[in-house]
């Protein structure tokens, strides 16, 4: 990882919890799409801008590893850290750890397409945000 | 897949999309967890209950692949089965088809773990849902 | 009540539930306008496609009376009755009501602005809703 | 309002917004129910600890004005002053205010209903909250 990889820090809210008191297993996606478009936003770049402009970034593969609950109050640090295979393949390598001790609650690896007239594409833009084609 | 495979009908709602127009990539987990737990419902078995017992079905693991956008007003299929591996793995496969051609959405594979006491377990009611050890 | 009220049905899901066990009180929000866009269907027109030409239809105030909890599996059907009051004045009477014997859960009064250009306006498209102005 | 009225800051996250690019409607409820729980912790008492000691606060009627529609990146402040008139009756009155300038994007009167063995109650323990009857 990239020593000056991104974070966002996140308070558990109690509406976010569900019967048996912890975060429910829906709103980590919540949380990493927060810390993935914030990323966004520190680079100068917006999902919305994008696809205004016929790049379409979107979320083609989810894979989350859930390793510890997240409670009411808890304080955590969710990590965007975007990686590039090849031209075409682009990934969001993302952590939520739980503060101060950073222990993982949550490790996730998310595929990102991006389609320009209904077809995967590479522009320039995303370089960017992921590096040069390697 | 099973003639029997359990499945529920879901429409979506516009509060469920967000600004590109297109059901948020979380929601789609609150729709797999919605199956599942009718599922067990369906057969007399309710993850609250069991938990009240001390026995703690958590989604340890989601692997979800994003195929097509859902959109306002669309009707889908969201199936769950569930699939035991040896004694203590337990899988629901799922998908979300929509209706009424039945193209899939999204395909997953939620990995359950069942804990007592803190440790992973495998007690006899969880044969009901996922079949014997194999 | 008008015997043509329209209504939609919902099946109460368990991430909708809160620590409580009850479904959280922002949630019936989302219940509400779920029918109020249904109703907007029915009927042919679409928030969005207003939004397209410049006719805003935005939630300005909402009451809402919290009469009964919700829990898992209930099911209750959502009504959303269109009132007009004089020229600019539009409301949805709503209520949530528990199946099968209707006790209301949840009674609410949403008022609806509609904005053109900036400016409260009352365009013809709305009498198909609201009926004309009184 | 009294000077140490309290409040939490809110950072307005993109899958919070609806199809119209602004926050729904629904969410300013989640909203306001942290800062009223924020609140609660702040002075020593917690939503759930009551409800396990057989006191349930739970809403009983919410009023919104909606002055200002929420965009994503937003910065807010949710307020949350407790208020009771009389023996039995619990208010909250809040706002949501768009920062830097405090411009009112939400007011709200969310009333409480406090429970306990089925019937409205005053426990002492909430003159902490909402001072003495009065």
């Amino acid at each position: 990882m990239l020593e000056t990889m991104f974070s966002v820090e996140i308070t558990v809210r109690d509406y976010e919890c569900d019967q048996q008191g912890i975060v429910n297993n829906a709103v980590y996606l919540n949380y990493l799409q927060h810390a993935r478009h914030e990323f966004g936003r520190s680079v100068g770049l917006d999902w919305l801008q994008l696809s205004e402009q016929g790049i379409d970034l979107v979320l083609s593969r989810a894979e989350l590893d859930y390793l510890l609950p997240l409670r009411p109050g808890m304080r955590v640090r969710v990590t965007a850290e975007p990686v590039r295979k090849g031209k075409f393949r682009f990934y969001f390598e993302q952590e939520i750890l739980v503060l101060p001790d950073e222990k993982p609650a949550v490790k996730a690896l998310m595929t990102v397409a991006c389609i320009v007239d209904g077809r995967p594409a590479a522009p320039p833009e995303l370089d960017r945000w992921f590096g040069p084609p390697n």
